[in-house]
């Protein structure tokens, strides 16, 4: 559909001095642009074309926002890109836009899904036997019984989707003192409680970590008065994590179990993989008893992410994400957006978006923290562009920043968390996270996402074993190639066949439907990242 | 053998003023310890007790190195514990001792193994094919596809040991031009090169991501002309990646191969495992044809490390492997010790023993280093010990780093290597790691480790994909328990039954019985802990 006959550029804003190229291929010199200049340079797909001539210094809009000024004199028709463009300084933190909140959107009811129904009030998308572990030491031993658990257990228990270990590499060899270590710590409490485990929370220690159980869940740290069938008894008081496999926590409340690989009883290697089975059967029983049922769109909990971007990302897929988005909030439901160093440069409008002085004043900590972070390393947020991104057409940092922000929509901030902290708000929560893939998704998950949406424009397999991921491709050719990998097409919207919006309710539907068990592409192929969590303290 | 009828405790040196209590679940208060003081508290297993009375302030000595001082008075026969003793601060890098290195070891010549020798003089113990991943966005398509190599290629490879996937968390969401960076990539980029792995690398890369495989394998830095069946031919100029699945690079070279998911010849899913079994089949080809060798004890890499230590990680299975260590070094082994922050504190040895000043200046400048990073994320080397570590009666670093120095042996330091060198020398090497179990293998993987040697007195089930890993057990009650995961039994010489001598030979025996092909128990149950990069840089 796109022709070279046909030439096709996407300016976003009217006051943009570039627009973007979106034929495949790109556009040869010598193209006329319909109502445009003609290009005096090949532009690939994806890069942006100077519309006026752009003398050098001067400043180049898109998003009608400065993305940087021009290095060299570039013509009306002249390719700009990262090496004619001087990126500009990361904005200040002083002077930054009081709060003038839009207003709240209009509520949208009527929208529903078959979810799991958990007793502390959150709703699981899957029903996931999740073994938490305390340190690596017990991983190879925990993928051993898994296997086991797959083939014996789970047969017998056919409303349960699956078995997961949460394994990671904190734990242990870690500086589990240093300030920073609350991170990954409360990161690995957290996703013990996602809602697509059902209040099931089994532990799989060694016994002579760092990070003890005792210490991973101290008393009330996860909601032990809510365990799905037996009341809380003796609630006062730490939790005493049993050593005797197989027996459970707090005089029979159900939902918490632990192993210890160091536990004496354990004599013989088989006799640790029996420990394992055996709780994981009790925790499978009560699982298994779980029937999805109808609920509101306010119980989702979506985390939005974008990765392997190019231009189209702003153009096509996050746009359209920040529509659902928007659906989703007028919904009831809870949005997170995440990835610290691409909101860094659009801070001005996060604050000017910010419901309260409080989440305006939230937003900044977290970023300044995050600056000083990487300033600690000797990097910046200019660290984050990836050569797949310049291919793509994205010059800098700030460019991609403003195209990967319009994936939060349109209305208020409702709230900002810490990277591992759990989220307790409905409404647009800003998770302030690092942009890396799987530690923006592991922190999601930590956060108590229960469906994550996916954009990308150069294409990745990326998925989760602990929740659904939608994927959603920004150009036509990607979706065709990878029709088997990405769930959404928003290409067709530089293709001119959708608008903005009709892709906004597709994925919104999507959403609606995968959170009632329909599979994604992911899930078919049996796709999944390992989880990996954010330390910013040292290792030792 | 111990009971409590025989009260037995083991003092390292003359002029030590505390012992360990030997005996399986310690000694009760009043028990009259054979030519020694009799006990005024109750000591567990594997703890201190006071020789004499040590009034407040005393000097505390373990090893004949002061590991504390008395926070209170302890009276002869009472326990010493990490309560009652004052850690002492840092030893300084200024005026320590020059190097004075005991005489090299005598040769120890006849000792052979049976492995497969590479192109590039190296031997590995093990005949695997390896796929490195640039990234962690391609693990989900690796998992799937090693599946499917495990299943329908390997059988017809009889000689090929496995298929094993190098997958990690680097390669995008980083500062890649952050200074440290250089310590995850070239982490990367030597473990490709893994004498294991014959010689073959085939790197599995998305496309977009920021550690690109030019980037990771730039020219001549992994040996492109000692690939195992074809002469290096064009060997100027970079190493150019191939995009078309299934060609090898460099005209004809053999062992190199580079798949990429977002090459566009890949229309959906399976595409994508077609060219990474087509690849992979080019690669277990070579594989297949090679035999094990008659090869001498020289050409064994040996990684040496302890986890879950105790008090008589310093009293059996150290030593022993100390013992083994100058064997291995006599017979011209390379044999690398590591874990910064448990050598820390034995610095002054440590320089004592360099073979030169080069040495000396280089082990000082890595700890140096290391400090400094520590210090960074407001911690210093007394984050190493653990809850167990305690419990099992070590109680500070210092103690502990006495008792995992020794094993290195005996003999003058041949060299320094930091995190994520390759080794390129025989003898005794210091590698500069953190002591973190799994980022400690990776990086003695990376060096060129060939057998790996873990001591433990707490119990861990570790285990490696890459590499053998013999598990030496501190404890007699830990080898009995554990009697399916340990491999040597330490515990016989705090019984008596064995001495270090003994115990030494055993395992230097046991080294080159793996090196043949004998499996280690975690082989035979099939377990592998992941790889962990140590990336001191910020993710982005």
């Amino acid at each position: 559909m796109n022709t070279a006959a046909t030439p096709r550029t996407i300016r976003i804003h009217p006051a943009d001095n570039v627009a973007v190229v979106v034929n495949d291929g790109g556009l040869p010199a010598g193209t006329a642009l319909p109502g445009g200049p003609t290009l005096v340079h090949a532009v690939p797909q994806g890069h942006k074309v100077a519309l006026a001539d752009l003398p050098a210094g001067t400043a180049v809009r898109r998003y009608n926002v400065v993305i940087g000024h021009t290095a060299v004199d570039i013509p009306a028709g002249g390719w700009v890109n990262e090496q004619r463009l001087v990126m500009p300084g990361a904005r200040s933190f002083d002077k930054l836009p009081a709060p003038q909140p839009p207003a709240e959107l209009p509520p949208l009811t009527g929208h529903t899904f078959q979810g799991y129904r958990n007793a502390d009030g959150s709703v699981g998308t899957r029903n996931l036997l999740a073994i938490t572990t305390t340190v690596q030491c017990v991983a190879g031993v925990l993928e051993f019984a898994v296997e086991r658990i797959r083939q014996d257990l789970l047969p017998q228990y056919p409303n349960v989707d699956g078995v997961v270990g949460l394994t990671h590499s904190y734990g242990c060899g870690v500086a589990i003192d240093a300030p920073d270590a609350i991170i990954p710590i409360r990161t690995v409490r957290n996703l013990a409680s996602n809602p697509n485990f059902g209040g099931e929370v089994m532990v799989l220690s060694l016994g002579c970590e760092k990070l003890q159980p005792e210490r991973l869940f101290p008393a009330h740290a996860i909601p032990i008065q809510t365990a799905t069938d037996a009341p809380a008894a003796g609630a006062a008081g730490p939790w005493e994590v049993p050593t005797v496999p197989g027996r459970e926590t707090r005089g029979g409340v159900a939902g918490f179990g632990a192993v210890c690989l160091q536990d004496d009883q354990h004599v013989g290697f088989m006799s640790m993989i029996d420990s394992i089975l055996t709780q994981a059967r009790g925790h499978l029983e009560r699982l298994n008893r779980r029937q999805r049922e109808t609920c509101p769109a306010s119980d989702l909990v979506v985390g939005v992410q974008c990765g392997g971007s190019d231009a189209f990302s702003g153009v096509t897929a996050n746009p359209a994400v920040g529509f659902a988005t928007d659906l989703l909030v007028r919904a009831g439901a809870t949005v997170m957006f995440s990835e610290n160093t691409e909101v860094r440069d659009a801070v001005d409008q996060l604050t000017r978006r910010a419901a309260t002085q409080d989440v305006a004043d939230a937003i900044v900590r977290e970023l300044a923290w995050y600056d000083a972070y990487l300033a600690r390393g000797q990097a910046d947020r200019s660290a984050n562009t990836t050569p797949g991104n310049k291919k793509g057409g994205l010059s800098n940092i700030v460019e991609k920043a403003m195209g990967s922000v319009v994936k939060s929509g349109n209305g208020p901030i409702h709230g900002v968390i810490a990277p591992g902290e759990k989220v307790t708000q409905k409404g647009l929560i800003f998770a302030a996270t690092p942009a890396s893939d799987f530690i923006c998704g592991t922190l999601q998950l930590a956060a108590g996402m229960n469906l994550h949406v996916f954009t990308t424009g150069r294409g990745t397999p990326y998925g989760l074993a602990e929740c659904p991921v939608i994927k959603v491709a920004t150009r036509d050719d990607l979706a065709r190639r990878w029709h088997d990998l990405m769930d959404i097409n928003a290409g067709r919207i530089a293709s001119g066949e959708a608008s903005i919006q009709d892709v906004g309710w597709e994925l919104f539907q999507r959403l609606l439907d995968v959170a009632s068990g329909q599979r994604t592409w992911a899930e078919k192929w049996g796709l999944r990242n390992d989880l990996v969590l954010f330390n910013p303290a040292p290792v030792t």
